[in-house]
């Protein structure tokens, strides 16, 4: 199996096409990298850019993003309605596939030291690779946003950065660097248009009123299919499946007497979490990935 | 997605272990190829070789091993109980991942052009790659073997070959060259013990007695489980899916009061045959492999 991670860094940059394009082309450069996507935001002012690639390749993609950014961004002017503490805000390391959650934590403590140290730039480390239980918090981390952590950083003991000065970079600001879990975007569709449904099934299934760990779940109407729909974020398959959120949903529907018409994954999602889904309703005992043809061959 | 062709040559010796290695080495010295297996079979005296790999490599990769074979191996020397023509018997091409099996006749074609002429080793084309409906068939190609076709090739316009000469090679004998699907060979265990259940489904499911097409099917009682089991080779996993398979074989399941425990893949799997799968147990509608995270990396 490859190992290929994503990186998903956030810069606070959504108006000016020439500044985006600069940090995307110094992504790009690398080598054994691959840019996916780039979404501009003007009212958020922010751009959201995936890429994935070899680990390593990848943390130092994401270097060169920073730096590019620290030297095109000032702080000082951005305005917009996202939470944001510094020109590159956040970036997370996520595993696909023959990478662990670990490895990605690393990559972010590597990463975390060459902005503090090489580029003068305040780094938090959050989620997996946090250093307090606080801090696995973007929200926590990034309270008071950029202006408010001006002044705190320097007096407060509590906002001292894991790498890096305990002052602001002039330009860049702060940067959050951590690893989690791919996010599936996935949406069920039920053989009825009454959004009740969908919002009782939501409630049973997510984590949040006492269901499946890592998932977050809604229900709407959608209008164009005139069906109640499930939609959810899978904010870690490995731990809890799309065939077990599946079946979670499918006995949901049996009590309620209604039938799941459809499923759909909004973006990207990795192999492993289609190949597992497989294997569960094939029933397939002791398979080994490695007899999968094109993992054998990239081994 | 990444153009991956699989390529699984069978020369007539397996015996001597330095001659196979002399052939899987010519193979392996290619690049953007990888051997998986070799399999040597004394009793048969033949040898198996699995490779992958880049189209345009795998054919080049197969060129160097018919080479080899050539040179090695004796046809007049050669006792085995496994019917064979020559050094290098068959070759087929199998579309693996972003090829057709167009792409495959073609591969076929080629290295048959090139074996007839650079090496002169009369060859035949068999399977989707024949030039006769007789010819698809390997049996009816073999027939005779080394020994009847010496004579047969020069007097009988019925065994003129597709590329090369009239004549067997003095050493090489013949070779047969072709497209094929990839087999995957795939078991499935029921909650019963009773053999006759096994043979019933596969009776029910099988292509030659009316089933599903493209899926050879037998039912065993396998000791060591305790268990009756369906054994399956899936020669067309495109056409009938696995997933449709074990649809089937459910239905029958059913109608004869047992279950599927289980299922087994023997050896290995395109990894297509899994993702379809999972895209029909999950309903996903609307899907496109592209969505799927190493299918962009390697676009």
């Amino acid at each position: 199996m490859d190992r290929i991670v994503e990186c998903v860094p956030n810069f606070s940059e959504g108006r000016k096409e020439d500044v985006v394009k600069a940090i995307t082309d110094a992504i790009g450069k690398g080598e054994r990298v691959k840019v996916l996507d780039v979404e501009m935001d003007a009212s958020h002012n922010r751009s959201v850019v995936t890429f994935v690639g070899d680990p390593e390749a990848c943390a130092d993609a994401a270097f060169e993003a920073v730096k590019k950014a620290s030297e095109l961004i000032d702080m000082n002017e951005h305005v917009g309605e996202h939470p944001r503490i510094g020109a590159t805000d956040v970036v997370p390391f996520i595993p696909i596939s023959g990478v662990t959650t670990d490895d990605c934590v690393n990559l972010a403590r590597q990463l975390g030291s060459r902005v503090g140290e090489e580029l003068g730039i305040p780094v938090y480390l959050y989620e997996y690779a946090a250093t307090s239980p606080e801090r696995k918090s973007l929200s926590f981390i990034r309270r008071g946003q950029y202006e408010g952590l001006k002044e705190e950083i320097r007096s407060d003991p509590e906002r001292k950065p894991d790498y890096g000065p305990s002052e602001l970079h002039p330009t860049a600001g702060a940067t959050v660097i951590g690893a989690r879990e791919f996010l599936i975007a996935y949406n069920v569709y039920l053989s009825t248009s009454d959004k009740v449904i969908a919002q009782r099934i939501a409630k049973a299934i997510r984590e949040s009123s006492g269901g499946l760990k890592h998932v977050r779940a809604l229900g709407f109407y959608i209008e164009e299919r005139d069906m109640a729909q499930v939609s959810m974020n899978l904010v870690n398959f490995r731990a809890t499946p799309v065939h077990k959120v599946m079946e979670a949903i499918e006995g949901e529907c049996t009590k309620l007497g209604v039938d799941v018409v459809s499923s759909e994954v909004i973006g990207l999602i990795p192999q492993e979490a289609l190949t597992d889904s497989a294997i569960f309703y094939l029933k397939l005992k002791e398979f080994d990935k490695n007899q999968i043809i094109e993992n054998r061959l990239r081994e």
